[in-house]
């Protein structure tokens, strides 16, 4: 693989952005590989994702972040991310007892996954057939705090960047989530904004809609109204029971799910107040 | 085209009915088209849809209808309609000012539509292209109780079965829907019950989905939650503005009204409770 | 879990098929839980699959198939398979080298497949997770007979009932097929009849598709041509590349397979000529 | 509205393009609305859309072709359009007996399209109800050349830009076609490239696909093989006949192709070889 460099910006929209970046990273002889960009006109903000190959490159990481600053990022109020020849992120899976998209991530995500994290014993053996230390620290009302901090006592000592939800059952503290800002996926098993909260299958199924959904969104501390990432559905009717939406809708949270993972860990998820751009 | 007849049952669930059905049928020669049954356990409801071949069928309708109702439907509490060698049924279109649904409609459903009605006259040119009558009935808080009557007297002259509100941007009154049960069909812009109410590509632009649908369903009492017939949807992304929803979402609004009133016109909908079974 | 009946059927269509064999199952107090039928007027040929709830039947499984037989089948050239209080089917899985279909299934089918054979040694460790024999059978040209008959071999001493080819990369021989007919489910990656044969991601991206799929079917002599089960398709655009084709690809290949196969375990899937009817 | 710019650019890609066009327009005031570029690494071709406000805008149309020409363009060899407060196009829309497709792009698209063309007479009344000159040229096999002429001479007194076949049963010429490069929209009623040529529906219903589809494309000499601009598709199963398909499909086949006309008209498609690129 051609070591390549990534770099994410965003800023208030003004003449010339895009013109100013890559002209830096053509000085610096940087064949572009990718660019996106977008801006919001609503909220007169512009976000760029570009990607280069490092070959022939000019500038150091070291260089490129001083430099970058100084000329660029600073006189335009850019907030920025750079990824350079950079490691892809490690997340730890967090679980309850529903095994199907902890495998589907194991069997993906492998080598970004050092830890898996539960409130029960029931996935311990998943874990282990893959080969991942497996945590069980089990949560109630009363010991929530102190099941938190040692669940960031595990992430901290396995160094992980981002926290997977993966079909986890507990609500996870606004202190927590504040430690980890835009770095917590979750799954809900509903197109939201549509059947929020707990057993939106049975939700879906009263209501009598004619397609179900899954959804991927970054956690925030008002529940399931997080950046949405990303969505699918699945058509169902009258034949369907509740099983056969549990059924369906399992498929789509292994594949909504496992988009968001990609995506994030190709960096080209971008969230800016409560919505996202998924170059 | 063969003539054909059509019957739907739907009936508390008891032991032996599709044979009960499908006897009657034999012991009169029907040549079955097509069947559907389906049972929604947790109502322990039966529903049936079934077609027949009228050449060769030995009852008219008279006969069907008095001994249907004697040997089969009463003794099993069935609630059935029939539809011998019927013509398609027709609709009154109540619209605003958007025109695609209405155009869409008259492209397809032309001859069943006698009369199209409207609060505004900005529409009246496109009704007139078709050669249909256009009605112009204001509606203010004032005067909608006149307002519904006059729409109910041009419903009566045209002999209308039913009622397509198709982008009508206006509520329609609980005695109003209490005259058509089941025979008001909605168009909701938006993947409900994701944004009821006014206004929903602007809330799905705000929340930031990423997918939006349509939904058409009968119109009961409470605004936006009646039996739901059909939805579907459209992927969107950060690069759709609420323009770009708006236009995504009027080919899905056609679409989605259209396939509901096609359902309609083949009498493949039930309805119970709250819920529709689309055969 | 109720003790539960399934009886598939097809036949030369005529009167009073559903009738005969409803009448038959309410004589004998079967509660019906499903029941679909389909008439395919262009083959003239009728089939149905209906279950029923055990609990206060009154045939033993060997009264029912003698007396539908004699009362029932035979009279009408039925076809029919009953599966009455029966366990599910069971799968080999064959691979090759790419490991995501076989993960899916192992996550979700895992009790059903008590054997997995490849032609290479790269999967091994997978089946090894999930304690499943792992059997490696080396096909070349030559020794492709001998293969055969050692994977026969396999799937006797197994005793299973059909064959999934979970991206297994080689073609399957008229002799081995006869031994499993509409036993043998394949995934293919595209969206048959579009791009049948090798690299079909390569030729859709060529090709400049917008949408891309993956198809599962029955296997028979001829080549990604038998009878379609499933398939399922994803948008692609010209920033997908052959890797992104081959990504997003993979996961519709999962869903398509296991969609098959689940239907088959229930039971849902019923073939004649090169067509299929899911129930 | 806004007056807007848009430029099209396609060339050999090389480091610094974006920066080379955004810089132009940065240093005479242009503010972007919108960029997307694309790198089609197989082919090493670059492909670029900027739309950008035209107020402060500080070169005249005349200015900015002699500039950017000299400056920009052809030292990169570029090819490209420039749109500045431009019209949208014109397009005649050839038709035979279907009127679903002419329907629908008259509600849409109605100033853009002066002149319908048809080898029948059936459609004349559709285009009548819209106040649109119809133009009856009858087709055979003797007659094509001059049939041919006679249509060339109505799209020059149109003055248009561009040709959509609605659903128009005749072969174009491959003398017609070089005429209007990558400017005759055609929509073929299959998931190309299955079922191409005659009777799709037919194919796709005797092959038993679950999934069928339309295809929008530019016409090239080669039948059906043209780049493709918009596919999309529709779940069917074993209860749909033909006459299901033709109805579903009649559904895909206005969407896809009055999403093509969209992205024509919006300046959104360019195309190299045989793909497209839809910004």
């Amino acid at each position: 693989m051609t070591p390549t460099a990534i770099l994410l910006v965003h800023c208030p929209d003004q003449t010339g952005l895009v013109a100013s970046v890559t002209s830096f990273l053509a000085a610096h002889r940087a064949n572009i590989l990718d660019l996106d960009q977008h801006v919001d006109t609503s909220q007169n903000l512009f976000f760029m994702r570009v990607s280069w190959d490092l070959n022939g490159f000019s500038l150091s990481e070291t260089d490129f972040r001083s430099r970058f600053a100084a000329d660029i990022a600073e006189p335009r109020q850019m907030t920025w991310s750079l990824y350079m020849d950079a490691p892809p992120p490690t997340f730890a899976v967090f679980v309850s007892h529903l095994p199907h998209c902890l495998v589907d991530l194991l069997g993906q995500f492998h080598a970004q996954i050092p830890v898996v994290v539960s409130n029960h014993q029931s996935l311990a053996d998943i874990a282990r057939r893959f080969d991942i230390p497996f945590h069980h620290v089990p949560v109630t009302a009363e010991t929530k705090a102190q099941a938190e901090a040692r669940q960031l006592n595990i992430l901290r000592e396995h160094g992980v960047e981002a926290v997977v939800l993966a079909r986890y059952m507990q609500i996870v503290s606004p202190d927590f989530i504040a430690r980890f800002p835009n770095r917590i996926i979750n799954i809900h098993h509903s197109f939201l904004p549509a059947f929020p909260g707990a057993k939106p299958y049975h939700s879906a199924y009263h209501r009598g809609v004619k397609i179900i959904g899954a959804t991927s969104h970054f956690v925030t501390a008002e529940l399931d109204a997080g950046p949405i990432i990303e969505q699918d559905v699945v058509r169902v009717d009258h034949r369907d029971e509740i099983d056969d939406l549990v059924r369906k809708g399992r498929e789509l949270e292994k594949l909504v799910l496992s988009r968001a993972v990609w995506g994030y860990s190709q960096r080209r998820i971008l969230s800016v107040g409560n919505k996202t751009v998924v170059f």
